[in-house]
């Protein structure tokens, strides 16, 4: 794998990622979390067999200390023998990760927190709010149908305090048609009484409610706080024709006087379309993170197409690693990678400069994360 | 062309095609059998003016004894020379098949048997029973609309009994919008009254029932027999919009319970979408038949976008050849042009092993399939 | 950029373009009209960091008489310094272009004339009526509900008699899920008669109904008036998620015995889907203009994969120039090297003819062009 030494050498800031499993994992286990399958089809083969599989053996085993294409189970091995803490700071130290922006919003029992992946990165790591997460802890906390908006907007300003910013997965709830028009207090007091009384009827506690959603990323918007949105690619819980970013254009129409930035993730196989929004729309930015990691090899490519339309101070980077510490490493080293052959492949044809391809890569790694977030050097 | 040795070398199976013309075609005839084009453009040029037109005269005009690039005109006449029988076994015997799944229920009356493609390419060849002929001939039988399901039932058992699978059109008739839950008896009961009174009426017996399609799919997951589906690139008679694989995902999460193999079939120009389902779902499979000869010298970067998601246990050979031999060659040799050059990218770049690489091409073109339809070695 | 000599030297038909802005433009103003953007987004960084802003530097700049790569502001002097007139004769004079087939009817109060455009490039020009002006002109002047589809008929005809086509913008005002059905009399009435009572209430005179732009579409038809659409890729003005031309399948079934062309426009980032409509519809067209210049040096990959279904004689090449000559020096120059670098990797591989290539490259060029809009040598 050949990449510019500039590129090879900048910081990275990773805009959108998860925490790690601190347990150890038995080769099931291991394959479940490795793309977004929930788990080894009886009908397939290995998971091993696909390109991150193969990219695990290739670029992870070294880092354990095995030999490149080291086979799965003596991957596995090495990996329970050295331990999940020694294997997480490996590959989290190898990254250039300065800063890690975390949801830590989905199984969040399972994996290490905010701190302790800063510790084990040795690096900076920041809070992103999971909207519905607040969302449904204000239920739980016990709220009346009018008084929810006001109590969501307290708690919401409360523990984004000192995060970087927010998310929405909207997406994986009621997929991203969202309505432009900012709720009504009536429209969000309505819908609050109707998930009060599934609640009261024994439902879980969960959102899914276009209404709300939709009031969610409004409230962090006046609030003034970056939005990151779940788009396209996830696992079989998304309606992934409903998560096709054009799907957001009224959304995005609405919010772009309030300059508040939004970031829409992941986007595969929707890149193309997300790149054009973030073309047209002042506040939109977008990234392919998830995709990086699990189109390999391929990634490179998926890289090339983005950067088509999306003008360079509007793309980040981000593994959207969530439990293996091989997807931060992956991901990193692909995104890397394609964004070095992105560039490589203009200055071989005399497009553009060393400098040009310079400035266009530190966009990318770090520059636009620390200005759209506010973050320090 | 070059081709790896070791993908050259592979049989293959090929799990979704059609019987072919035996009689003889002009010029106009030829064309209108390459492409899904119903005929030759009079505001356009000829066909062979195309990724596929060109490739006739590249790589099937040697097979008949012909140069290179001989002008389609000639290449006509010598078709018609050597009379389409000789010209049927030619091309099948040097696709290196040693399996053909064959879906004879389109146009069967002018094509080859099942029986007699597998004599002219000496090889064995596998029905696959079209779902829907299945049910047109049940209510032309004679049936009530309480009696449907179970006639449809036996009648499905009785012609799978020997083979490989079954097909779903439903692409053709209704768009890929399937409800995901399985219709009750008196919805069934409801959709044959329907169409019985249609049928009264004098109406040609043709099934375009959103709730009978879906039936047939589920009659066929009870009878565990391996279910492929049409999806996008088709004719002019296909709605493309309505046959998004993704639209298939309420479907495929009510099925998968099942365990029962669904084949998403062509996918093309949505196949990064079908590969998706591939990942996520444990029982689909995805292939990018019909698109493969299509899209010619092309199909290399097609075949490489589908790889980017789709477990490699997941991914399946076929050419879709329908009518003219000449789509068995160019299928064939796509295909294996295709995966060879993504295997190869791979290994010039150190991203995996020879044996990595003859272990993916062994399941895409012939393990996966001999494993999903149980066939023999 | 290394372009096959037989490419570099055609003529070029631009079957899709604009008028060019004569007054001089600040920075900021050469940016906002660079892409589909509305202006310079104060959240990211200047328009120059994109591919097509690379592209300005590295190949108009030389055009102006600058360094390669000069930095942007010299660039912006240089421009303000020979004057839009000179500048705009430099790129239009560089083409290689022999006929502009130029829509007037956006902002023709800010930019040249069909004449005038003509006279700088000098070469010729035609006139494409647009739909919906006529529409709105026709209303303007005083109609009826039910006199209005006369009064349309014929102040089309009367525009269009020297005019080598129309154009319908459908996709910006109601999007492309156009029925298929031609509107009758009593529909068009209906719907001119809501029309006239908003403009009565003091509204603007905008056409937004699909029942109008359909009939609009159907009445050029009957004049056998090729027919241009805009399809995808637009400004933040388009609802992308309703330009797909897929949805356009009802229209073109209904359309196809007419033998009236059909040219969709633009079609990025549904190429693919544009390009299986030209396969399997005798009477449709496309290009890949406007994405052209605007993916810069990834046109190439885009051109290739429009090319991978479309019949070579289905395939037109424009610019979709607005506004900045720039656009059109660098429409022209990525079409031909995109094109080229098709052509020529098929070469290399042994898949085509020089000759092959070059009567491809021709069709591309002008004749497809001059056949549909039927256009002297």
């Amino acid at each position: 794998m050949t990449v510019l030494p500039f590129v090879a050498d900048l910081p990275l800031v990773d805009h959108h990622c998860h925490g790690l499993v601190t347990a150890e994992l038995d080769r099931v286990g291991f394959e479940e979390m490795l793309t977004e399958a929930d788990t080894v089809s009886p009908l397939g083969t290995t998971v091993f067999e696909s390109l991150i599989g193969l990219a695990v053996r290739r670029w992870c085993a070294p880092v354990l200390g095995l030999p490149t294409r080291a086979p799965a189970d003596d991957y596995l091995a090495r990996r329970a023998e050295l331990g999940a803490d020694e294997v997480n700071r490996r590959f989290l130290r190898a990254t250039g990760i300065t800063d890690f922006l975390i949801d830590g919003g989905f199984q969040p029992d399972r994996l290490t927190t905010t701190k302790q992946l800063a510790g084990l990165a040795n690096a900076r790591a920041h809070d992103i709010v999971r909207l519905e997460v607040v969302a449904e802890d204000v239920i739980r906390g016990g709220t009346t149908a009018s008084g929810f908006a006001d109590a969501l907007t307290a708690e919401l300003a409360r523990r984004a305090a000192g995060a970087a910013g927010v998310k929405s997965i909207a997406a994986y709830r009621v997929g991203l048609a969202l309505s432009g028009a900012r709720p009504s207090a009536a429209e969000v007091a309505e819908a609050v009484g109707r998930w009060l009384a599934k609640v009261d009827t024994g439902e879980e506690v969960r959102l899914v409610d276009e209404v709300l959603h939709r009031f969610l990323i409004w409230t962090a918007i006046d609030l003034r706080l970056p939005v990151q949105l779940h788009v396209g690619y996830g696992d079989s819980d998304v309606d992934l024709h409903r998560c096709d970013p054009l799907l957001l254009t009224d959304l995005l129409r609405a919010t772009r006087v309030s300059g508040v930035p939004i970031l829409l993730l992941h986007n595969y196989p929707f890149h193309r379309n997300a790149a054009y929004l973030a073309q047209v729309f002042e506040h939109v930015f977008v990234d392919v993170g998830l995709a990086t990691h699990n189109t390999g090899y391929r990634s490179s490519a998926v890289i090339a197409e983005t950067l088509e339309l999306v003008p360079f101070g509007k793309f980040l980077f981000s593994t959207d690693a969530f439990g293996l510490a091989e997807l931060y490493h992956l991901g990193t080293l692909f995104f890397r990678r394609g964004l070095s052959e992105f560039l490589e492949a203009g200055l071989e044809a005399d497009e553009w400069s060393e400098e040009d391809a310079l400035r266009t890569a530190s966009l990318a790694c770090f520059e636009n994360a620390r200005r759209v977030y506010r973050l320090a050097e």
